[in-house]
């Protein structure tokens, strides 16, 4: 008893305990993202981590999930310096990360097939818009305006990762992404398919409120194509689109961001549209 | 001769040439920021460093301040790292900063009396969006929309510093900024001068389209209230607007991104009136 305690006496070196690693990486986090993730069925999903903090915020997800009857891991409660090493620096991970192998990648046929079962159908094409915060935002605005799906140039588009998915607060477990090797060929198909083509420019000849035709309101397919900022859209795919629109600019300034500039393009032609 | 050549033989330390320092930390960076700030009347500017690659692209804009008998430093040519030493690390200066005092503070009776000589009159209300990038995004669309000033309250507002003027892509050179100590009183003065309050809230009782009255194409004077992402507006804010209005959202994720809303609603108000 003793020596035991003249060893504990002993002066030792301070020594921050280590923090417990996880046994994978996580692929997705952030409250939102790891949400949408978990009750998306087409989501195959292999760890959950939370943190004591926000395990009871979660709860009503995993009850979901649970009633959905879901097939999903236990969730491990880990310390969030555990999850702050496993992330990126700086990841707002709000204490909730996902272990979640790649949604299937998609093509334009996923896309135009669906179209055939819907009334209305409003499309979104990127043309090198390679930021990853503005892919994600443009998605979160998509899905808020019930979009049907986004198609991007292959070579030039940025992965679904975990920062697309944080940006898009969930939004890339609802709008498919198409990603195509030729973006004026892809829209030739469009046409095929019965969709109008309207290209956002700021040269256009008519704002995007008039481009939207009057009949879109009962029936209609509408593919959206937006260029990056500064560039616009590039001349080949320029020239594939039956209408160049531009965004109503009376002031100082006349260039938005791209995401707003979609977001203002969405509703212009979906919020038009009483749902 | 021989001497010289041989000294130059002698093997010497390999030192990297010292970065020439800025004489003052610049307070302004990138291009279109400092381009706007370089044509408005009401900035003092003390610097402008271009680096060589960047010099010729801000010619037109010297030439325009040349032309307008502005009052403006002479451009110093600079190696790029010394900017980038200059600056945070990773500003995007696209090789240009300026040395510029602060604008000068503008309050609430500045928007209310310009208001008096306009038709038509817009403004913005931000309640606790204390994200310098949404700010900076939010000036950037109001700009572009032709809004007329934006309020926010003065102790939960971000300085108009260089990362809000560089995302606002000059536009707070444009759009008059008034700080106020409390927003419902704000609002309480904005009525009695006539303005109509629209606050943007999910559960608001008509859509943003269906609360512009029509007869505000002709005249009318509007302030858009617009609250932090996930909070929405405060309580005591919400019971000082006339309307509450909800964005249009037939998708499964109902919240838009604070700087996205702003720009729809903008473009609802705005976009709605034939320029």
């Amino acid at each position: 008893m003793k020596n035991s305690r003249n060893k504990r006496q002993k002066p030792q070196k301070f020594r921050a305990p280590e923090p417990a690693k996880l046994k994978r990486r996580p692929t997705l986090y952030g409250f939102h993202a790891a949400r949408e993730a978990w009750l998306n069925p087409e989501r195959v999903i292999e760890g959950l981590y939370l943190t004591a903090q926000s395990a009871s915020g979660f709860e009503a997800t995993l009850a979901e999930g649970r009633a959905r009857k879901m097939r999903r891991p236990e969730p491990e409660i880990i310390e969030k310096h555990a999850l702050d090493k496993a992330l990126p620096h700086g990841a707002v991970h709000q204490g909730v990360a996902l272990c979640a192998q790649p949604l299937p990648e998609g093509d334009l046929s996923d896309l135009t097939i669906a179209a055939q079962g819907r009334a209305r159908t409003v499309l979104v094409m990127l043309d090198q818009v390679t930021d990853p915060h503005n892919l994600g935002a443009i998605l979160r605005s998509a899905c808020v305006f019930g979009l049907h799906g986004l198609i991007q140039q292959k070579k030039h588009a940025p992965e679904l990762d975990a920062v697309v998915a944080k940006t898009a607060c969930g939004a890339v477990e609802h709008v498919p992404v198409a990603n195509v090797t030729n973006l004026s060929r892809a829209l030739e198909t469009l046409k095929e398919e019965g969709f109008l083509v309207i290209g956002l420019d700021e040269r256009g000849e008519t704002t995007i409120g008039e481009a939207v035709p009057r009949s879109y309101a009962d029936s209609g397919k509408i593919v959206l194509v937006l260029g990056s900022e500064g560039e616009g859209i590039r001349r080949l795919v320029r020239e594939n689109c039956d209408i160049l629109a531009r965004l109503p600019a009376p002031g100082p300034i006349q260039s938005l961001n791209v995401s707003n500039a979609a977001a203002v393009a969405f509703y212009a032609v979906c919020g038009a549209v009483k749902a």
